[in-house]
């Protein structure tokens, strides 16, 4: 499995291969792979190097205990992303599966990481068609973190309607927060647009309330994490303060994620756990600190947007009202 | 004249010698020197530099030239902050007098400086005491950027509340937002906080919103580079996002700025000269690049928060809604 190391954006276009179960776990606990989408199909495809090259149905129990593990390690990597546990769930549930048939593992477990990664594409494709008939032509939209290709299998969640106008050759122009404190915004939002030739704009989070206070943004757009079951939604830390002020500027504000990112069994957005990271990278910067020592840091990685501040989630099942999304059936959504 | 380079804290406290006007305007672009009212102090202090050693009432008109030049070039440096412009124009109505009257300039410039840093600091001591009885015992206040003694010739505006409660022994805590991008909160803030044995916790500018929500924070105190004539406060940028989230949740915010601050001559926010500053502060940090080659950046040095979401402005000449502020006289308030 290779990989494009993000930690390395801009500055370095680096690749890693990463040959083990325990490779990827850190991987992902690093943020070399992140995204809530692109954690999911990482994970997907750790659990195939925990079969090794000879799996079998013969040999099935054996190696289900490994895939069992490989699925504990890698789901204990990073607690608020559902997509992590949605991926792991049906690996395993494949793996049983297949035991259970007498199928050959491997083949199964791979054919089952590259459907996750081919329906992921393909929920890209659909948000970005969804998404990008609620945007005006030649428009400006504000999104948060990196929730573009560079997250996801396929063309992004939320950059995927900025993408397909763009094939359409009617981009938007594309404001960015940095995205502190690991700089997603700057790093790899702004180098994928760049990349792929989209207008955009940086500026920093403390920026974004006076950004939209312009007048000129048709909306903002975000991905998610996890959408709980009564459509608050967390997401990447600074996406709840947006939230506040594209209301306080009467701006819509949507939320593109795939259908995968709903749980349905988090009846609200205050039971998402909130993974906590390391103050260091508050403090420091590239190894030289930007805070005295000894500084107490409060450093949540996501924060929960209420539901009542979201105009709308678009999912590649259709665009719901987040009080719609509960009602997951009616909605044809489901984890499954 | 010498000054405590803030642009190396807090990895060095380096002072530097500035023996000239040209010296003291660089400082002030590049702030080293910063914070509205240490800047109009720093730029008074400029002014008597550019009268030499040998300014006299004789050769009055001669020097007054110079000093007009001096005025001209340090109220240049930076637009927003109107204590700057206030603090030349005070020093330049000094100069005509001493010139007039036949008086040794040098020596009544020096005297015009050293009372503008003593109004300052006494300024500070008493929007210190008049802040303080806002903010209940043991309680936890949010501010940004640095309103602090590295920003004033005294105990800072913001902060000297919670300094006059720390002497007391009743120090609250003090969340800092980092400040973006040129990081005054965790350079400056923290630096000085800590110095002074005050707890305080760190947080990056997209936190905010969610720290607010937590619910302990008493209120936000946050300084002011220029009040408008209703109300209308301009301050470092992020100050307006932490108003909005700040009413969001129903925690009072308080602007704490000395009268000279308030500029009637301006009608409302609108009117206000934003600085923008150069892009690459976002997009670099330390001379290594975090957004890529190429990328557009908005940088505005300040924004405006609306009277509004301002629950009070308190002053050396005491505590007022913002409505009130544009009644100056009424309320004893005047540039001069």
């Amino acid at each position: 499995m290779r990989i494009l190391d993000q930690t390395l954006l801009p500055g370095q276009e680096a690749y890693r291969e990463l040959d083990s179960v325990e490779a990827i776990a850190e991987a992902i606990r690093l943020l070399r792979v992140r995204g809530a989408p692109l954690i999911g199909i990482a994970a997907a495809m750790g659990v195939v190097q925990a079969v090794g090259k000879r799996g079998s149905g013969k040999a099935g129990k054996q190696v289900l205990e490994r895939v069992h593990e490989a699925c504990k390690l890698l789901g204990a990597t990073r607690p608020t992303a559902v997509n992590l546990q949605w991926a792991l769930d049906r690996m395993l549930r494949r793996a049983e599966q297949a035991c259970a048939a007498g199928e050959e593992l491997r083949d199964a477990l791979i054919a089952e990481a590259t459907a996750i990664w081919d329906e992921d594409r393909a929920m890209c494709d659909r948000i970005g068609e969804l998404g990008a008939a609620l945007i005006p032509a030649g428009s400006t939209v504000c999104t948060v973190c990196n929730a573009g290709a560079l997250a996801t299998g396929g063309i992004g969640t939320a950059l995927a309607p900025v993408y397909t106008l763009h094939r359409a050759g009617q981009s938007p122009h594309v404001v960015i927060p940095e995205t502190r404190p690991l700089l997603q915004g700057s790093r790899l939002t702004a180098w994928e647009l760049i990349q792929a030739g989209v207008d955009c704009t940086l500026i920093a989070d403390g920026m974004i309330a006076s950004r939209l206070r312009l007048g000129d943004i048709a909306c903002v757009i975000v991905g998610a994490d996890r959408i709980a079951a009564n459509g608050d939604v967390a997401n990447k830390i600074g996406t709840y303060g947006l939230a506040l002020a594209a209301r306080a500027h009467g701006i819509p504000f949507y939320v593109a994620a795939p259908s995968s990112t709903f749980d349905p069994a988090t009846p609200d957005g205050s039971r998402i756990p909130i993974e906590q990271r390391d103050g260091s990278e508050v403090a420091s910067w590239q190894g030289s600190r930007t805070a005295p020592a000894g500084i107490k840091v409060w450093n949540p990685a996501f924060d929960v947007t209420p539901a009542d501040l979201i105009t709308g989630i678009i999912t590649d099942k259709g665009i719901f009202k987040p009080n719609e999304i509960g009602h997951s059936e009616a909605a044809g959504l489901s984890r499954y």
